[in-house]
């Protein structure tokens, strides 16, 4: 163990936050963590956009579900793929630009890996400075319009915000499945799942118990399963991606 | 600065291993700081098979387009975007379990960025531990016959793969584009890229020349150019992922 497993071992998601700003010093510090994390064929599909203003908090909180920390947190990323700004370099790369590039499904999730690696280096810097964050994929529940309010142009897509601040509550840290259902040895086995799960169900079930003084014991199954409907799906997300010129073929 | 921000900026890939195991200790630790990265709705939609065997490790450097550092490695570790425990998990929460949630885009991207997320931490956990990793985003070179080796099922795919080991070598780090044409404040704006692409092109030229004793001085835009053939991505995806149970409506 060293402090840095020992970092990334202790997240919690922050959703409260104090007023103190987040100097650039510490974006900057975010940033370059971001910029060092692996790229496909250093291709870098990513972009930030950094969002301090009230005004475009506040929206931005409306635009995901009105999540009230999303207007709180003093500084929000908002993490897009970006296949726009390769289509560019490899405009200005001469000869015959090739934008089938952008295309299909395998640019696509190039694209959206790449977003996500830089991501969690920022987090991880982030929390190494002592601020919280938080990820936000209510920033995909209304796309159109917070690619609009950014000014996000055809092939590039929000796929996660992040809030960032000074912690403000220090939340229990919610347990994680087994290690046995995550990890296999040489091939993939489901032999162990529904123990596994049937564990797990117990263990968060007195998490729930715990945290809420009793008022919620759901299983993580039971979660699961009232979750996932179609209407929290996000049924826009494909016809959403291909009016902001993606193509998964 | 503190040694965790260090420790990601001075990031590199290593392609050359020294033959010291990976202890179970260290990919313990790995896989703890893994678990512990955010993920959506905590749907913890990824699984991990860590190959260790010697017959593994070659299929599998000749499946990624023979890359011999995924056969001399150690460890191999492939990241897998996992609907199959979350279905699995629905149908024991009882009820009516909606299978309709592995249906559709947004679930491939929760997935996807789940995986993501874990495996970055594994990374940073790994480069702390003073091991050496490199993705390998060639394990979708031939995913049907990677699935078949690895045994997945239905609802999991390799979305890349990881060498992990003691480094043996020390590469030069490839300098990122300028963040002036990543980051953005407020709203995404593409008014500096030419300038910003063209400071990178020089960057890289001479990057490149000094590595290669001046053999190469690719620019950039013109290797983003090059790169970018049809060929070269991957076509066969969409339809691989429809034969793995994943549906991009």
């Amino acid at each position: 163990m060293n402090e840095t497993i020992h970092l990334m071992r202790r997240h919690r998601s922050i959703r409260q936050f104090a007023s103190t700003p987040v100097s650039e010093e510490q974006l900057e510090l975010m940033l370059s963590a971001a910029q060092a994390a692996s790229t496909s064929s250093n291709i870098q599909a990513y972009s930030v956009v950094g969002v301090r203003s009230e005004a475009g908090r506040s929206r931005l909180a409306e635009l995901t579900g009105n999540q009230k920390h999303v207007a709180q947190a003093p500084l929000f990323l908002v993490w897009c793929a970006d296949l726009n700004r390769l289509q560019t370099a490899a405009g200005l790369g001469g000869g015959q630009p090739d934008f089938e590039l952008t295309r299909n499904t395998e640019a696509f999730i190039m694209a959206t890996v790449d977003t996500a690696l830089a991501a969690q280096n920022a987090a991880v810097a982030a929390e190494s400075l002592g601020l919280g964050i938080v990820y936000i994929g209510g920033i995909r529940n209304r796309p159109r319009e917070v690619s609009d309010l950014l000014r996000l142009p055809s092939l590039v897509y929000p796929l996660f915000g992040m809030c960032v601040g000074v912690p403000d509550q220090q939340p229990d840290q919610r347990p994680r499945l087994p290690l046995s259902v995550v990890y296999h040895e040489e091939a993939y086995s489901d032999a162990g799942f529904a123990q596994g799960i049937a564990d797990y169900d117990a263990i968060m079930a007195e998490y729930y118990a715990k945290r809420a003084g009793g008022g919620r014991t759901t299983a993580w199954s039971k979660e699961m399963n009232a979750r996932f409907r179609p209407e929290q799906l996000r049924p826009h997300m494909r016809g959403f991606l291909e009016s902001q010129g993606f193509k998964l073929d």
